[in-house]
């Protein structure tokens, strides 16, 4: 590879301490539920429910302390943290009280966030930062070097030691499979020819070819497609995903396995999903949706096998009326001994950004300590945190538990 | 111990091949499924769904074949099977196809059934067979003989290799917990004295005294007790239990652990079953319904630990119209990053009968293969069948499928 | 008018005593159901139940007796009934002592049973008797013949005083209205030139035109157009219509009216249907599935009112292996005092045939009671048995039951 | 009746304009929902969702406006209202922005609250007001005449042209009736006996006896014996009750009347409720329990009658983490046609306090119409608010709602 790379890896500077961690879509609801946690958890007005990385097995690692965390991020709209966090007040998720006592961090975050990469499909959305329009204009090497310069910026303010880029931004429109995207020359040599490449690739190229740790936490390309894999690979920077396994489909990766265990055969798995969040208002587009269902849908089969007779859905409905709480119905029909029939059905409601939030900062901190030990690649065992785990692996969820632990088990220190 | 056991350990008849399963409990619901369903796969007239011992990984284990399998049983009623089966067609769980394909060997089975032990608090039930109520009111020394002589004539009749006692009857009346149940030599001396004891207690001692396997699917006293393990121990008998895990509480080891493993902080759980089947009927009474109500949430408790503030409940009632389909309903409310209040509902309506019976025919054969390599003891690797697996170890569902699976792994031949 | 028609009107004929009940659909499940709940209700082998003209207040009119119907009926398949009950069988929705009980009654049904007018749109379906395609084929003038010439038939051969045509066969494609189906002239127009009509039309216009009354049971096209209204009017003919209101949407009628009468704001109403019969199959056609999907969402909307912000829909998913079992699960999202989030789900699990079976039944005796009271037109009585009612009015439930009570307190025998 | 009354009736006093709202139990959920509910929807600053009265057909009376309501109360507690209020916004059922909206008025308010009378088997409760305790502990007579002249102080300091007093507070101990409630003269003897009574017995005598309306929003006894209704006949006062009718009886009275109209037979209905606020505590005692379960299985048996095999049931279990958020779930399990066995789930999950103020909001402007106008005794028009409606009649939810409408077809203003 002779292409010339604006930064040289690995991205250390001595006498440093803070870790950044740069927030793909830093207005969203995961991003400020994330930012209002993070700032009481360390003022300790909160306690830390929800952080996996909180309690054992994980608390055997040597984890970054979580006040060594600053963040800072792209977003493509300009509507003030303070209005998302109202926003969340009013679904009653956020309280005033973590609105107050995060205020000061939150505003330091909002300083350092930097208008990201408008994707085409993408144009008509409300709230946009000009500034994201015309980035997104830009021929793709252009946009990689404005996102690695903001990060280098970032870096120098804060005196970073490293910075973890976490892409959380909505689900973007599903696209043919390019050519390009299956080898790293030629997809050298299409962004040298300023073919354009989603947002969510350029986010991922960007981290990865300047050594910076790379999270994809959505279902979206980033650094999923061969070309990607292979640009982590050489370039040694370790990088996870896809897609936040936060409700439904976590159950489903809980309960197919059970019914597996037993014998029983499933017939029918219908999952209907009703959200109001901005997520839900983009995947309102057909576009926007095929990605997100296919990823959902595939977990399942893939615990269950492709059994003959087995029918599955996906719905996922945009209801504005619940903002941020994700309510899903799954009803499942399954077959006993003696052919009988029987069924379970679940109702989960869970705010979505809330259940989302901590799994990144567990994330941010596992992809840290990975980095630091010098590990690189996909990291597989973070698959329980993702749909569509980059590893592969079995989706049975208390396989990736376990996946996790001996992962621990290796990597504590021996006491 | 200088005690004289009627027959000699190990039963082993050279030259024989059938494997006795006798059913303590063998004109109720789950013996009648177990029946009818068995003849049918035996004819290859039912597909094995439910069945784990017909799938990987039980399959890579030499286990008997199931039309080796010969049936007998005990029971306190007289009701004819005939008519728990027709029972069970109006409750659309058998199909009249499978009663007819059934009828021959089902007959047969019948013919093999005992008057068992009626225990001194369930004389008032109806269709008892007086011939149990004698045998009840016998001497424990005589009881145990009386079972010890039904076996061994079963077993000659039959020409069995080895006979496994399955304890299936209703529930039983708690009681308080009594000193001899503590020492195998006080309890030796309290039977020779002629002291009461549970009907669970006397079918337990029968068995294992005489060196038959014992697999108590019930919350009943059994093989529980230190003195019975004791027994076990010295006779180098296999055993297990307690209380097959059905439905309800399979779904609490399930999904508990996923709330442990993302560090979500379960507030409630509360459990409401109702089921109308001759169990639910029994379980009206509270003495009956305290043991069962136990172990269901000891499981959950043991996962979740003692954390304060953890409500949980769990409750069952006598719906007769729903004749054997237990239909649960369970609410779980937790709690989320930044305080934010979740809940999960599930509603399971399942056979109870229909789900009990394959797990039955999966521990006899386990058990079989456990004796025929000479292991002993509660067998620590069938905990995924046990609402209380005496073995104890952690009730969440996928460490107990670890458990087996490593067991598989160590007793499989080497491909 | 000028048109001749085949037959004079009324059709009545001294001396007999039978009515007749023409099934179009006369192989599904419904008539299946129909056919042999009747059968064992005369035979005494059954409780009405789900017969409202069984209980009262319907007791209080002299409705015709249930041994005085005599079944026919068209149909576009030549599936056996036997075969349509073996599958209900299987379904566990008609036992086999129910179809032993019926057997005799159900050949002779089967005996009057005639080929259909299969629709253009439908050519595709599985079971299609070559016959019914032929007639499908005819014009339009020719189809209507041939009908009427199969109930003058079907009358003579058991000396009826009168046939009711009942409408249940599958949803067909939707269509754009046609300017023809706004008056009569226009239609008898269209009818003479060979336009083609959707076979509902035709069905209903035979009946109307030779003096039959006619029931519509499902979303199609009947005699809803105002064409249709006026030929009932001026041949002073009853009927009524339309789609029959068997489960999800009846309980939105019932409990919609419940919030309003309690000013609470519903802001959301998800409505998702999963059933697996021939009824499903068929609704997985976009085209077909759009009539059934607009009755049910404008009940709803009838009832709350227009308000803004308010979110439904109503989803219709294929399972089959629900066979007949129709599942629906509502969300419903609503607001109280204080703006408090309030939320009611309901799960409805009921066989939609047998439903919709006795539905039929009260809908002939009150259609026959009309009739002989000289009652023409819409019958505005029966709206609560419908999801579209002809006659309009309030779709609350308990307002078209009033409704039905005060017609009762009316037509009833004063004592 | 010679017995002496400290006040003329009617209570008017010329020149003034407010009208007294005297609420048992005011510092309670309910009264906390009431006093800021009512503050800012009075300054304009919420919506009157959920207010039958400011929606058709109510708003056809000419009832009293909402700013003229001035309200006091008792209570046994002493807890402050702020406090009640930073639970409700801890419990996400009021807001901040209504806290901070209803300050002033509800500052008012409290300065009304006087202390009440402490029921004998309540004495163990936390935060009780030691004032309460000891006029709960004074002769019968004396305790009558201490709310009395607290009325009177409260219309006198705010020149009110009537008080209407609503009884809200929790669940009292169930009581074996006693003789003297059945007949008005030997009330009044027991009570010159000083023969202790219950609360709510108390406060509705001494309300009724000075000629003030009196509304009980509880299951308790209140003004339901004999005695008390003959005492508001004899003075004629109006008065209604008992028990207001939020969440599951509400559900219960919509839905059974629907299987009724269909002839579908109920063979279960299970009702499991949860819930945490201190109506929740004290339903802990089984004393307390049983007034409620009974009126809330009443109103269902007396809807579908005493048929055979009905099973029902009624449970209520305290989970404190649900706060004031009750959840309710219910199984119904149904046989309909051919005896298909069907089944109906429904969860619903509302605030019970924000469903039951504006219920006591509505009713006291009804009571304060139906006083105005003369009228007294049992108000049968306002069944429709009540699980066990004083004037008895169906408990079907739609003919207690027709007969409201018929009220207000009767007294409205014509048109």
């Amino acid at each position: 590879m002779t292409h010339a790379h604006p930064e040289p890896y690995p991205v250390q500077r001595p006498g440093s301490s803070g870790i950044g961690v740069w927030l793909v879509g830093a207005r969203g609801s995961i991003a400020t539920c994330l930012a209002y946690g993070l700032a009481n958890l360390v003022e300790g007005l909160l306690e830390p429910t929800g952080l996996a990385s909180e309690a054992p097995p994980l608390t055997r690692l040597d984890l970054v302390p979580l006040d060594t965390l600053v963040l800072g991020g792209h977003d493509v709209c300009s509507r003030e943290l303070a209005r998302s966090a109202a926003e969340l007040v009013r679904a009653r998720i956020l309280t005033p009280e973590l609105v107050a006592g995060g205020a000061r961090r939150v505003a330091q975050f909002e300083r350092a966030i930097r208008p990201g990469l408008l994707d085409a499909p993408d144009t008509g959305l409300a709230d946009v930062d000009p500034r994201a329009a015309e980035r997104g204009a830009l021929a793709p090497r252009a946009q990689i070097g404005a996102l690695q310069a903001d990060w280098a910026a970032f870096e120098a303010d804060h005196g970073l030691t490293r910075t973890i880029v976490v892409y959380l931004a909505s689900s973007e429109a599903a696209r043919e499979p390019q050519p390009e995207w299956d080898s790293l020359p030629a997809l050298e040599r299409a962004l040298d020819e300023g073919v354009p490449q989603p947002a969510s690739l350029l986010y991922a190229y960007a981290a990865l070819a300047s050594g910076r740790p790379f999270i994809n936490f959505t279902p979206n390309l980033g650094a999923g497609p061969k070309a990607m894999r292979a640009l982590a690979e050489a370039r040694r920077v370790p990088h996870t995903g896809n897609d936040g396994k936060t409700g439904e489909t976590l159950l489903k990766t809980v309960l197919a396995p059970m019914f597996m265990a037993r014998a029983l055969r499933v017939r029918a798995w219908q999952g209907y999903n009703m959200l109001g969040n901005r997520d839900g208002e983009v995947l309102r587009e057909e576009a926007h949706k095929a990605g997100k269902l296919r990823t959902k849908d595939e977990a399942l089969r893939s615990i269950l096998g492709d059994s003959r007779d087995l029918t599955t859905k996906v719905a996922i409905d945009y209801v504005p009326s619940l903002h941020d709480w994700k309510t899903a119905y799954d009803f499942i029909h399954f077959e006993g001994f003696l052919g009988a029939q029987m069924s379970l059905q679940f109702t989960w409601q869970g705010s979505d950004s809330a259940l989302a939030a901590p799994l990144v900062i567990d994330l941010v901190r596992l992809m840290e300590f990975a980095a630091r030990r010098g590990e690189f690649g996909v990291l597989t065992h973070t698959a329980m945190f993702f749909k569509a785990p980059l590893g592969g692996g079995r989706h049975d969820f208390f396989d990736q538990v376990a996946r996790l632990e001996a992962y621990v088990e290796r990597a504590a220190p021996q006491s």
